[in-house]
């Protein structure tokens, strides 16, 4: 049975969904769900995920919340040690970029696109500011490296890539950031990738 | 080789790492670093953490940085199974916690015990309402089942309690939760607790 996933076309965190799944080719049934309406907040969506947010997959009986926990789900089930190893040091090494993503990154560039592209009522300086530094430390790492945390693209990179390529919609270019800007192109040529707007 | 641990004891992001090394009877040689003096910022440890933070982990020649991806790293390493498993929903099931750490955890009881705790220049006001609605949608599920992610205790609940447990100290304090304080007091219950000043 093919999993669901409740969709915002418009969220960075839906499409990374939506990107890893096409780059493993597994399909997705997407239900687009009206945010303006509230829709996440009310029944059936909120019965299935109190939290009332998106994106949200259903995969048989299994509800999955949260976007990298969903990129964790998918590259257990379809993609094998290829995008998500489970040994130790390579595990903790994708780990850490997740936590960026869930946290300097959802807190930097995309609370600051949620501020200026949706009228989100938020510290937008205190949002640029984090922006800035975690793109200076992006930086750092991908002047050494050409993925975030293995030899190889992971669901490290999956992750932390949409809301950094939208930072401009946020008021944070990459401009000043050559390794980051050439990272984000380097995601864009994996096989099967797939854009959204604003990319 | 014993693993290193750079930490401080007020932190409660070392402290969860102290707390599962204790759980599995994995020794740790513990490096306090001197914040006030602000030795994180300096080399030699900026050198080996660029984002200047503790918890850090330095297990021969790995460094692991974030505390939620040094508990993946010790639970995969030493734990086997038991504390992290690997099959897709098990592992997408502690994710969703590990993020809830991350995110909704630090942005909340976190971010309020920084402020009045330790004097941190940042919105509390904001913070105690984030820690109101994470612990309210904590105790929904915690009337449920008695542990966050899995039928027993998982880095998920290590990874969550000790901020939730300390929200006291950030004018959040568990009363209005009881189901989470049934859950606190599950975690100090576990065979090797350990605890951590105000806890």
């Amino acid at each position: 049975m093919t999993a669901k996933l409740y969709d915002l076309e418009l969220s960075g965190n839906c499409y990374k969904v939506r990107l890893l799944a096409a780059l493993l080719g597994v399909p997705l049934e997407i239900v687009p769900v009206d945010l303006a309406a509230g829709a996440h907040k009310k029944p059936p969506l909120i019965d299935l995920n109190p939290f009332g947010e998106i994106p949200l997959l259903v995969d048989g009986d299994l509800v999955v919340r949260d976007s990298q926990a969903i990129l964790v789900y998918i590259a257990r089930k379809w993609g094998g040690e290829r995008w998500l190893p489970t040994d130790p040091a390579g595990l903790a090494r994708v780990a850490e970029w997740l936590m960026v993503a869930e946290n300097e990154i959802a807190g930097g560039p995309s609370d600051a696109r949620r501020h200026d592209r949706f009228g989100y009522d938020l510290d937008v300086a205190a949002a640029r500011k984090k922006a800035r530094r975690i793109l200076g430390l992006m930086q750092i790492r991908l002047v050494q490296q050409p993925w975030l945390a293995l030899d190889r693209a992971t669901i490290a990179d999956i992750a932390c890539m949409p809301y950094v390529a939208l930072g401009h919609e946020g008021g944070v270019p990459l401009d000043d950031y050559p390794a980051v800007r050439a990272w984000v192109d380097r995601v864009k040529a994996l096989p099967g990738f797939i854009g959204m707007p604003g990319l």
